[in-house]
């Protein structure tokens, strides 16, 4: 998970993106950087932290030029460094090249091999190095031919924005397994991983890049191709916990989403209860909905502390047992007594719901009924989520079991049909999303593949 | 506004008071401190900056003993130097004290020329270094009855938290303008200016201090006694706006008289509307009652950004009318061909609602009905809160003029008597409660004071 | 050991004063600070480190006007807080007074004592607040008389710089045990520790300040008085190790003195060496000194590594004891084989030179002959440099066993009679000087004093 | 110019490799870096600044491993960016390797252009990366023979330090242009730019690596082999400013070089003078050479201000003309009524030498006679030192017009062969130096090189 932006043809092109980038910081934390192009040259920043950690004023201000494309970097095990960090600034025999990246190329470690033997050589272990060798590649020919010709040769679910001295080329893998937006602020176009980004800076939504399609934008304006067949299959996860709630995706409102599948939680699954309680902060617009639908009131019984920073130190273990808790608090005068419904809007490795199900009965709940507004997560995702299958509670376990391990009174999910309702197919419907973390239908061919492939030995390192 | 906390009789009482200043970080972000003593003598250590940023663990490390206090400081302006920030640590006849205080002393400014005329010299600007003066002259006698003779000759609302190498003594002012409670961790005693900061660190609520109650803290236990009248006015506005809502304050539950606010605005000033959004986060208790109360669906209209950190680059004056607008966003798709009630808990000068209305109306609004659920806040406060009487939009305005100027289609606020209902009390009752922000009745003498007083050119300047 | 320099009626005062205090910086490099008055009112900052580290462009801007003043700290064990950095700046009855010290006061603590009895409170375990509080508790009387009243009641050395928002106070103490120079920069006048910060600066060196001579500098000029009666005993610690070699002062060139010292050397102390070498780089005048009278070369067999900065990580014991040695390092080129000549300016601890000594016949040396340009060091300063008897090598032993100790084939010092030659005394002469590190006579009462009576518990902590 | 360290077969050796660094810091501060690998895998850090900043202790424990190697980077114009920080680490097909490179290759833009034309791409403006490339496409052999087909396709001056996660390479240019000398600690080989490094670490200089050399280190100890014909062209410049004076380079020691240089200065050149100073650091040796040849006093008239840190505010042009000067001051005292003989070692730009005659003058000499312990420097250097034509003052002037220049009233050089005697060459001997930047006749062919060439649009921006 991270988040991309670009722009042109707008003065400060690089504070725009700023702003932008803020907007997206909730696709990634750990890592954040801007290229800026004025028709002449491309100039870069990235580096480890939050986007206003990493990028001053001063630096903004020599990130010269009306072009400029950033990223935001989700936090990953094991490849915390600069080196990873986004965008890659490269030069090849075509002059500069800008890239950032949303996605995971599931074929990235057997394309890397290849090159390696043809005298490739790899500065970081992040799959996006690999799309800028095919495309150093590429022989003479227009910028976009050349980006086509390497974005074939890869498979996955990915989103890529391209930056040259004079251009930005934007695209979005054949099945849209991740997002991309296209906007207007003024003249100037824009793509961004979330319309969210949008209002942020003021600019107009115009739609979503459709699956296959490449877009290149220059000071004159924007051209679309479709570079590959649209075969549809939409990220559902974005939906249910990645992207902002104020964001549209594909055409869907992502809170109206999340309410809705809160409402059909309401009435496929009741539990009895005294008063409803979202996990903060991205349950809340589920469990809103399922207030709403039972007519059971929706209390605010669990508060988030917003000041747990970077730099915060974790209690040790001994504090834990004596009672330190700071993440999330349980209201003891809204809880105690109560039957609560607690909504979630997914269980992935289960240790979070199991926390919060235990403080409920020490603040005084008498019963604990989790609902949760996706179906179990019982396969590891190849495109961008970074999961593997034996951290997934819903693996290899029934609700029953799952209920027994959070501690709670009963658990109810949606079923993969009651999702997507949510979203308005009924059960004859050809559904345009990938639900394969849920049914272990993958759009993609999957090798066996490994995360840390690209980190073996011989890749990993440089900090700095 | 500023936050206290202290504990006596735990090992690494400084890292307890550590977690506990984070839970309270909602009542300061300017500055923080902590101090610790192992019964022999006081270490400090405090900083600009957020609790995680001042405190590093080698700091905390090095603050060894069993008894600990801490503070968190609010940012007002002029005044944002180390020498400001707390505790405020010195030497005297009597040892090591180190003081805390959430609060304002209405007769500082009178206080402090006379001890300068006595020959004592002040380092800091804060009223706060009053105090420690009074207690310095105080004569030979046992540490608590110094610490009440000194506090006998201030006036105004205070929380103190005072610190010896063997003994912390903490007290509160006789109409209990500021908050303070005692709790329990273990065996150990602990106070803070909110019941969040026990849960955080799994101590017990006691009770509240009582207005012009004084304990005295050893490893032997606790001391209480009542060092003046009390004449209960608490701070209706720790209620309203800067309480966590998960704490309980003088035997209220914050989240629960916010709810029940929001209930008795809708039942008192109804709105046609077709959706009820809150200002988050302190609006959204009020904002949900309101919409029970109504039948109103209660929706997430908008959106806070939480990674505006301190480090942001605000947008330029060119930026902002470029459309750029990064803490809240409206979202569009829920707005959008919708009349909506905006719940908001207070209206302090008035910008923030302008600019959140004008925003609804841009996401597509077609009426926006404003509801405050307090009062118009028309009198400066004296007794810890930041405002001057000019920057007060109600200060001279009708509630007509009001919404005129915020350009919402209606605007009504909570009177008095409907805001005290919500605590239980008709208005045959004679309120407990300082509502001098909303009515002019002042508690205290109040002297005609400046907040700036103390920082006159004679006082300025340190800044580290 | 420390530095303080101050000016009157010149643009940027701040800025001057940041150019000297670097000059300066080799008399303190633990913290440093600026204060600056523009007629209304004093501006501040200090903090740990070098004057680079603590002072940036946008504090320096900052600190606006015309009159400004600083201070560099020297490294003492114990104090290493921001609390005991200096400009301190304080409120009193007269207004802001920002005051900066250079020196000792032998009765601080029997003097702190009775002002906390009187009610006064101490923030620093700085002698230099005492005198502060002398001077708050002067009566109304203009300014330079209270400061007089204020250090009348002192005792020790000390040059002192006092600032209000429109004037500039400084004084030395009736021995001059501390040097203080007055300089003009066009026509601003200026006062430094040493002559060299006015080379830096482009000041004009005007002549010393007397003993017991006290200057007030306003926009309108400089008025001088005797303050007290002038009883020199000027330290000649400062010729010999502490001042920079381009200082005048007192009349006497630093380098020239030294250089003198090492003539005096060789010719009551000769030594059978083929080279001279002195240690880097206090005793490189008197090693040319010496190879000049001695007519033996003077080679460079010791260098010094410069990038040894404040974050450099020692070397462990075990490192230590691999080899690894980074401050110096033997030219064993220049060394091996050879009959070294090695002069030092004096001994303290020994340590030092011990370690040298061994490094030189590590790297080939045949003979080592040292030679020391002061008498042996026995007896503890109370004057401003920081030495414990017990440390003292010479304090208890004969010039014979500290060859022993010390590892050398020789070793001489010169005697005091001899080191006042290279001032231009004979045996007659009444000496102006202190001499109490070598003879244990004092200028002043010496209590029973403990640097480390300021910082017993009652009075620590405060790190920030 | 840079420095560059390896060990093997040490424990820690990321920490030896870390105070090799230190002693090695004077040959560039702009950058540093560390890769360690311990059999399995390489790790690196690196970044701006001067070792000690880069590289803290935790960084250094995360290094782990006995083999490691180093490098600090000379600051130069344009490209001080982290991405041009070595040593550089890149995955290939045949593993992880690292690279540390002191030198310039003469022919890198046009060997870039023909591997970007073959699909390489670049991440840095660095030659150093160019040497990568040939190895990543270099077939299957061993790495040493890789090392070799790759480093005989660059021209220039070089030294080369590789780093698997189980040996090291290390070689020098067939010329010799830039130094690498072979040491051992205990039984672990180690090289390093200077033997100065060894000093440093405890560890025993055994040679100079032999021009056209190359060594392989394993656990199992050395093995070396002659990759290129020795054509023995060393760099005079080292020996002249670069070195540090207690390093031995190619079987001279370097103080003792710059020494007779000056004994030879001033049998060639002498100057009617009153005393001889030298312009410190580096001309130090030289002025020595100078006084004892001629009998004059050799005396410290200049005082260099070793705090002039990083942080350091530069003067304004308006404080500079009110005369502050910080680097460098003129001893009055020892300067005034002199005639002077000011020795330094080279004349570059002459700015520098300008100012130093002019402070001189100020300060009160009578005559201020100029002699450099080298010949006129007319010839930008192609391999390793950052000069161009234009700024050099020598490059179309006569040493009159020279002189009037600089304001000196004589101004006399060493010619070539006068500078070789201090070698032991007479004017009969084949000199095996390189004289290029004083003759223009270099060892190698020189093609239209800029600096920039690898920094032009295509290649620039990345900072961080």
């Amino acid at each position: 998970m991270c988040g991309v932006f670009g722009i042109v043809g707008v003065p400060k092109a690089a504070e725009i993106t700023y702003y932008a980038l803020v907007a997206l910081q909730h696709r990634g934390q750990e890592a954040a950087g801007i290229a800026a192009a004025d028709g002449e040259r491309i100039r870069a920043h990235r580096g480890l932290g939050l986007v206003t950690d990493v990028l001053a004023k001063e630096t903004l201000q020599q990130l010269a030029g009306d072009l400029a494309m950033g990223h935001v970097r989700y936090s990953t095990a094991g490849s915390n460094t600069v080196q990873n960090a986004q965008p890659i600034v490269v030069g090849t025999h075509r002059g500069q090249v800008a890239l950032a990246h949303n996605g995971n190329l599931v074929n990235a470690p057997r394309l890397r091999i290849a090159l390696e033997k043809a005298g490739s050589l790899f500065q970081s272990s992040s799959d996006t190095e690999v799309v800028l060798h095919l495309l150093a590649r590429a022989g003479e020919m227009p910028f976009a031919d050349a980006v086509v010709q390497a974005v074939r040769q890869v498979r996955g679910g990915f989103a890529l924005v391209l930056l040259r001295e004079d251009r930005l080329v934007a695209l979005r893998d054949p099945h849209g397994l991740r997002p991309l937006a296209l906007g207007q602020l003024g003249d100037a176009w824009c793509v961004a991983s979330e319309s969210c980004a949008f209002e942020a800076i003021g600019a107009r939504f115009v739609r979503d890049l459709a699956p296959g399609e490449l877009v290149e934008i220059t000071r004159d304006g924007l051209t679309s191709r479709r570079w590959a067949e649209p075969q549809p299959r939409l990220c559902v996860f974005e939906h249910i916990y990645f992207a902002r709630p104020d964001s549209d995706i594909d055409g869907w409102n992502v809170h109206a989403v999340r309410k809705r599948m809160g409402r059909l939680l309401a009435k496929y699954h009741p539990a009895p209860g005294d008063i409803v309680i979202g996990v903060p902060d991205s349950s809340i617009s589920a469990a809103s909905g399922y207030a709403e639908q039972s007519g059971i009131p929706y209390e605010m019984g669990l508060i988030k502390n917003k000041y747990i920073a970077r730099t915060f130190i974790q209690p040790s273990q001994e504090m834990r047992e004596a009672g330190v808790r700071m993440k999330l608090n349980a209201v003891r005068s809204v809880v105690s007594g109560r039957r609560v419904i607690l909504v979630d809007d997914s269980i992935v490795r289960g240790t979070t719901i199991r926390r919060i199900v235990e403080m409920l009965r020490e603040a005084g709940a008498t019963e604990v009924h989790v609902r949760i507004s996706s179906p179990p997560y019982r396969h590891p995702c190849h495109y961008g989520i970074d999961t593997a299958e034996k951290q997934l509670l819903a693996a290899h376990r029934s609700v029953v079991q799952m209920c027994t391990d959070i501690g709670a009174d009963s658990l109810a999910f949606l079923s993969v049909a009651e999702m997507m309702e949510a979203f308005g197919f009924d059960e004859t419907s050809a559904y345009p999303f990938c639900n394969a973390c849920f049914s272990g239908d993958y759009p993609t061919e999957v090798e066996a593949f490994d995360k840390f492939d690209l980190e073996r030995p011989a890749r990993e390192g440089v900090t700095a």
